[in-house]
């Protein structure tokens, strides 16, 4: 004859914690970015967490690789969190299918893998790719206005191409950060700066180990300056060395911007 | 000594009246069509001609080469006006660029061109080219949501393909029309229908002398009933046999069609 086995005996039984690992895609046009200042109502993170409380129940918590900025895009943002689930009950699919149907049509999950339970979109990620995309001329283009952030003025590409190599390796990027956080380091190591040309918008694509508060949109906004001719490359070694901000360009709008993948 | 001459004959010395040919990019997302049944506060017919009002202090009338329906796309649509303007005062691209620092961000010139005073959009159209775009999965990309309608089920594009052929050359339309007017004639020719696989997208090109009404959406929604086993080579035959609107396909939603070029 079976022992009796108590309901949380049960729960134990039947309910196992998965980890799932899922990729992202937004328009941050009408967000307040991957997690809010306070009121965080108008926040990706809030819309997957309520879909998530919904399935399940009670609270989850979700963690990205990074907080990207209000009006900040994503085309492959990871993100993890934590569930308990009956044991084959749901797959991965699932889950994925229940999201996608509650989200906004400006957010999707394009993938979905159950991974380690000590897996850490954040702590794990070992590279990052962004992309900011200038528009050349006077007015953004009508179908991609809201990722294109238009510029009326000549950028020579030569000369930001040629500053853009001095920002290779690794440095303190201190002085292109609005970060005021002081204890933590600000070195960080960039493998690539890509400036493009293509058709009418200049694509600059940066892949490093990872970025501090604001570091793409300065680093573009210098090397824009660097293109108008208002800085050149002793500017450049100046800001590393200085690890001063005031001595950066400016911190390009975020509608330009987008996170493109995260390598773990 | 130079004869008086009246305010009236100076209008006639100094002003010239110029036929102005402009390209024109729009998402349709937003707006009744080119131009509304009856309300026409929301279109883009009467977002541009009040723009031309202020420009010119008196009602300018543009003609499109063709109404496009609310929701629908243009990413070449052509248009003209005539406007009376100051000799060499005023030129080509001053007006360009008057209209696009007032329209709204999802409506823009690209080009514009002075033609001849009889030039007419609509009635010297020669050839046209329209695109719908289907994407295949459950949801809309993220980013081109606007623009493609998402389909789930499977396509044969094999299918579609071969029954596409079978509507290219000189045909009666009337059964892939929802037009009510019977005067006119609705012989149309169809140069071509090209539907290809894009990643997770089928684009259907169809390039032809001149479309009658909802033409374009009913010939793709008939082909998608192709491509789902729902109908075969014998129905499309038959629809244009008939002329019978019963018989042929679904309307396909708006969406996911755009006017891509007018030819002269």
């Amino acid at each position: 004859m079976a022992e009796e086995v108590s309901g949380e005996e049960l729960n134990q039984i039947n309910l196992t914690e998965k980890n799932y690992k899922i990729v992202l895609q937004y328009e941050g046009t009408r967000y307040s970015g991957w997690q809010g200042q306070g009121n965080t109502d108008n926040t990706i993170q809030e819309k997957i967490e309520s879909i998530l409380f919904e399935m399940v129940g009670y609270k989850v918590m979700i963690t990205a690789s990074g907080r990207t900025d209000a009006g900040v895009h994503a085309y492959g943002q990871v993100a993890n969190f934590h569930i308990k689930v009956e044991n084959n009950n749901r797959c991965n699919k699932e889950v994925m299918e229940y999201l996608n149907r509650y989200l906004p049509e400006d957010i999707a999950v394009i993938k979905i893998d159950e991974v380690d339970t000590n897996f850490h979109s954040r702590f794990n990620a070992k590279e990052k790719t962004y992309i900011y995309r200038i528009g050349i001329g006077t007015r953004a283009s009508v179908f991609e206005r809201n990722l294109i952030y238009p510029m009326e003025e000549y950028l020579d590409i030569r000369l930001m191409r040629e500053c853009g190599e001095l920002l290779v390796g690794t440095h303190d990027f201190k002085g292109f950060s609005t970060s005021k956080e002081n204890k933590k380091s600000s070195i960080r190591t960039l493998y690539e700066i890509k400036i493009e040309k293509i058709q009418d918008e200049i694509r600059f694509t940066l892949r490093g180990n990872g970025f501090l508060y604001n570091m793409v949109r300065i680093i573009v906004g210098t090397l824009v300056e660097v293109g108008l001719g208002e800085k050149d490359s002793k500017d450049i070694l100046d800001v590393i060395n200085s690890r001063d901000r005031k001595k950066a360009g400016r911190t390009m709008p975020p509608q330009g911007l987008a996170l493109v993948e995260v390598e773990y």
